[in-house]
């Protein structure tokens, strides 16, 4: 039988030609994918990114996965029409529930925070038994004990959602007893499960990094290890970028675009408590 | 000069006749609001009361003014549409941002939470030194302080955001060390304000009142007043149905009829915990 020459039917050559010169999307519910922007513009200091926080509707964390996911669509089609070449989904919930529908959707490389995430969490772990902490929406999503078996099944998950670290690290409450109290409390099942890996499943947990790592190891061991998606997300998209010749290769550091659908009161300082540096300016788009 | 008769262009003829036996309309961004729907139950046991949560866009605090407006205007054509007799916006954010416009678009009566609030704070206050907590959407539009004035010019007003307490009371951690290590914190610039009552100014709070109550005593002294917004709204609501004529005459116990945007994941729960008694059937509309 002779074999068919690659035609238009072929997935590779229908892929879209994307031009390297364009800019990373990354979108977040909020101002805590910052953090993930934060490790890619360290990771991958010459690319331009767009950045898109959905203040007018965060947090996604509680809402239904049928909502998330619109809310998803509405995040990735406006970063699709500023022009980027690779989509960042810089939040745990919405990588929980509507990572398969935006893949599908888009044609351009389109990038979680839990997948690459599990793999780091499967990589640190010696004894092979993982701890997650999350919010309500990402650990009933049940997405990271999933993504975890699919790099390793002999892992084992101990996944729980730790609602009030989000407003801890909004609040700026980084250090100090309330925060290390509420950790210790959402750590607790995570020492009774003797995990060796906690995993910050959440972009607004490497702010309270510090906190959990030293509580973890008073109450696990010295030998448990902080894994931070953000970190993992970031060179999991270093490697694709090279692997697809999306690099870019202009000269000269690349700059951060902030979008945001509300301007939250407190959002100067937001930013500066997540993406370091000074305060930004933003601009205010209706999805 | 011949007296005219009250004609149409009377502001009391034009005044559209409501039916008592409509039922009273409630709305907040979230479940908060259902602490206020506690206290109408309490003091109007005959009312029916159609309660709408904003859950899907829920939180409003940190929002723009623009922003809550515009959300409030929605809720309240929302419930406009099932037929209600009076509207009460059971929410500080809406009520210190939205109320006017609510009042001029809205032909039935309309009542906020902060001007009973402050009333009833300035009449439990020997010294008219009043302390208020709430969002930081609340506190920055300075409703409250604006509307104790409107009450007594000699009042001075301690007005500070303490953006942990809501997710404090939706973990449902109502009591222990984090919960009162977070309320001290909070207490701090109105112990040193020298305040002897303090204003529950979000309708979350009132779940926490036996902590803030406890600590604030501590703190200021055994002469210290907590308010709570959402018992001075019903007082001001039963009178306002009496003085109108819209008292509800029928036999029987009056029903709620909880009505959200999005379904929380722990909403059965949540409901449970800021109504009291079991956990309600719920209907899910698009705004």
């Amino acid at each position: 039988m002779p074999q068919v020459d690659d035609g238009p039917e072929s997935g590779e050559t229908l892929r879209r030609k994307l031009d390297p010169e364009l800019p990373l999307g990354v979108f977040d519910s909020g101002l805590g994918g910052l953090t993930v922007v934060r490790e890619i513009a360290a990771a991958l200091p010459r690319e331009r990114i767009i950045y898109l926080g959905d203040t007018a509707r965060v947090p996604y964390g509680a809402r239904s996965p049928a909502t998330v996911v619109r809310y998803a669509q509405g995040c990735a089609r406006a970063l699709v029409r500023e022009g980027i070449k690779a989509l960042v989904v810089a939040c745990n919930t919405v990588s929980a529930v509507a990572l398969d529908v935006l893949r599908a959707e888009l044609d351009l490389p389109v990038l979680g925070v839990i997948e690459p995430g599990a793999r780091a969490a499967v990589a640190a772990s010696a004894r092979l038994r993982i701890g997650v902490l999350g919010t309500v929406g990402t650990i009933s999503s049940g997405a990271y004990p999933r993504a975890v078996l699919t790099v390793s099944t002999r892992a084992e998950v101990s996944a729980h959602a730790a609602p009030l670290l989000v407003p801890l690290a909004e609040e700026g409450w980084l250090d100090g007893e309330v925060p290390r109290l509420a950790v210790r409390r959402y750590l607790e099942p995570l020492a009774a499960a003797e995990v060796d890996v906690v995993v910050l499943g959440c972009t607004h947990y490497p702010l309270l990094r510090a906190t959990i790592e030293h509580e973890a190891r008073e109450m696990i061991g010295a030998h448990v290890r902080v894994v931070d998606s953000a970190h993992a997300t970031a060179s999991e998209l270093a490697a694709l970028l090279h692997d697809r010749g999306l690099l870019a290769t202009r000269e000269g550091p690349g700059e951060i675009d902030l979008l945001v659908t509300d301007r939250p009161r407190s959002f100067g300082e937001m930013t500066a408590r997540f993406l370091g540096g000074p305060a930004r300016e933003v601009r205010v788009i209706d999805l």
